[in-house]
């Protein structure tokens, strides 16, 4: 039998009270739950314990610190470019990893993109590229720098072996209501995106009525923890508080995304989804520190983001030019009078879209590639009657009348005078 | 599959977001958790988020009622006296269940008292009478019955179907740093009394160094918790906080207290076990409403207490006249100087006698009958040097040097102004 060198109960205690634990405290206890010492009514506890008590900054940095030692850690000194990574915490419509990485190669970064599938309402990156005949998501280390190498950039699965105490505390805090904990969130993310083993990173923090983050206070708390943990980790980091009150661009859902993902590319799409691709891409480089060989918006103009796309997604067994999966049934919603619209609501817009069949409920539920919503005009827009207005899209009709239940309570036709203020698109820059 | 009325997360969220929960969200929580469909890490998050938030009257009368409805309920009708019983929070030397429920029985009461063992450095009450040999704890509802019957009281340990939800959470709690929360206390102590079926119930909830609530705020608002409880669930309950700064009487541990009940039930013994023995059995009568057949303090000038003692050991199999067992080894403490004994600290006490071997550091331990300690002069008292102090008794020599280190600090002998201030024995009545 192991002599501990500390008792479980009294780390609990400790936090329970108030106190600050120490590096070796958090240390062994990380440790310790992997090896089954602490058990996971142990660390429920601790976790509830530290939602309400909160951590100290240096507490939350020997946490992610224990999580990442937990695992594997990338390592990509071979590469001949700076490394540099986005992380978003979530959002609408958000498909801005996907021309955001092809920007980011073609002016002269490299990006090891380790990403996540969707939950609930926001969708996920890997969700999105799953819709691409063939592409896959699952790659090694070797792998990996094989597509940076020809591409530039990669976007794939977190392996297994990476901070693995993270995943395992994730699934509890999942089931014991301790997900909403800025110091365990920022743990969770900044574990993961360090042991990626990027040099820099910027953080696109959502605030908004689809954003994790209601307010702009917790999100800039969280923001300020995650960019505080990354500098100090020695990672290069920076974050912008960015607007989800409204979804961004103009569809929800993945293979959807993934075509407005291409009409950008190719110099086109959506105002709202360029202005942030571009923020960010410079935002990238000031926070690497290294100077654009062009200039981000000259490469959705000159193809080269297009080309990194295209080398990136056949790399990955994507059939680049085969169509887009569509889905089997669609509902067109047209405006009931003429006027203005007063607002879309993005939290409505993303449950509608999962109700369609485009997000899962649970981990194990699976994701229609086709299903999602699009829209036709954004608030402040004026319309008239009988205009189309959405287009509801599933697998699975049967969906579409929740969906539209939904749907129906996140938008509305009014006055000039009505259309709702919303957040600007860039709220702010954290570093 | 059932369908569940309540999720667990959710139940788990309000009660981390300050919320209150209702009578069936309680109900269904508790009864969940015993059919396993509220796993043991979410049960654990809820009592770390009560013990932090708190929880408002209602929902601790709640949380005591889900706990008794867990099980049965004992019944005493058929009994033609009125039941009345005590319950002590737990402190050093506090013998003083032994002695009471003897003098409220020859009095006129019926004491059902269900009765627990020691942990850490308070002892347990089926602990002390298990050292008389013979002496049996487990009795099913018709023999307490019969005890009763013939003695007027009985002392037994909890039957398994009494409130079965405290004894599982009870073990959570023990290892999730969950203890310390007055609701959960509070519920788990009115719950097994209110399930044992007594019409009326006196609380000695002890204050001091050696006793779980170190402050009266903290004991004051225990009993007035217990108080409520008791009286809303139909109960007639009173408390009073009584000191356990200083051990009572003159010995800790299982034979030895036994052997001091014995003296105080011949009219004799140290007059702060007679005093408190005295003032919670009028406490019992006035709780219950009933008229002493006899003065209390008579009860133990003729006799007719030890005579109820008698009937109740006799019946529950002990060899009443068989002698106390002795520990193999005794240690004399004796005063290196001539002074004055300006303290005696219960909790060093207290943890002297459990190191000896009278209590148990975990459940599954075995405590030694003989082991304790006995102490010949109490504080303020005058002493000369070499005078005997402490007498130190354990099967197991080789525990006698960690003691006597715990016990030298517990202790000191100075001038008559270094006399420590003492709390009143019964400091005040809470109803």
């Amino acid at each position: 039998m192991t002599i501990e060198p500390f008792s479980a109960v009294d780390l609990i205690a400790q936090k329970r009270d108030q106190g600050q634990l120490t590096k070796s405290e958090i240390d062994w206890f990380i440790g310790a739950y992997l090896r089954d010492v602490v058990a996971d009514e142990q660390m429920s506890a601790m976790l509830m314990a530290i939602l309400l008590n909160g951590m100290a900054s240096e507490e939350i940095s020997n946490l992610t610190n224990a999580y990442i030692e937990s695992g594997n850690k990338m390592d990509w000194s071979e590469l001949t470019k700076i490394t540099a990574d986005k992380h978003s915490t979530g959002g609408v419509g958000d498909k801005i990893t996907l021309p955001l990485v092809c920007v980011a190669a073609a002016c002269g970064l490299m990006v090891p993109q380790l990403s996540g599938r969707g939950l609930g309402h926001t969708g996920g990156t890997l969700d999105k590229l799953e819709s691409i005949p063939g592409w896959q998501a699952n790659l090694n280390q070797a792998q990996m720098l094989e597509v940076m190498q020809a591409a530039g950039a990669v976007i794939c699965a977190a392996n297994e072996s990476l901070a693995p105490a993270d995943r395992r505390i994730y699934a509890l805090r999942d089931v014991t209501a301790t997900v909403e904990s800025i110091p365990l969130i920022a743990a969770s993310i900044m574990s993961k995106k360090i042991a990626e083993g990027t040099s820099s990173l910027v953080l696109d923090v959502k605030v908004g009525s689809g954003a994790f983050m209601k307010s702009a206070d917790r999100a800039r708390e969280l923001a300020k923890t995650m960019v505080d943990i990354g500098n100090s980790a020695g990672v290069k980091t920076s974050a912008l508080l960015t607007a989800m009150d409204v979804p961004l661009g103009h569809s929800a859902g993945n293979a959807l995304e993934v075509k407005e993902t291409l009409e950008v590319l190719a110099g086109g799409g959506p105002a709202d989804v360029i202005e942030l691709t571009i923020a960010l891409a410079r935002e990238m480089f000031a926070t690497a520190g290294v100077i654009p060989e062009k200039d981000p918006e000259t490469s959705l103009q000159d193809g080269s983001a297009m080309d990194v796309w295209r080398t990136m997604i056949t790399a990955q067994g994507g059939q680049v030019d085969a169509p887009l999966p569509q889905a089997r049934y669609s509902h067109t919603v047209k405006a009931d009078k003429s006027g203005y619209l007063t607002n879309l609501d993005a939290l409505a817009v993303g449950t509608t879209a999962w109700l369609l069949g485009a997000g899962r409920a649970r981990k194990e539920d699976q994701v229609q590639a086709g299903a999602g919503v699009t829209w036709h005009a954004i608030p402040g827009q004026q319309v008239v009657e009988g205009q189309e207005l959405f287009g509801l899209h599933t697998d699975d009709e049967s969906r579409l009348p929740q969906a539209l239940g939904v749907l129906a309570d996140g938008f509305a036709i009014g006055t000039k005078e009505e259309i709702q203020p919303r957040l600007p698109l860039i709220i702010e820059r954290v570093s």
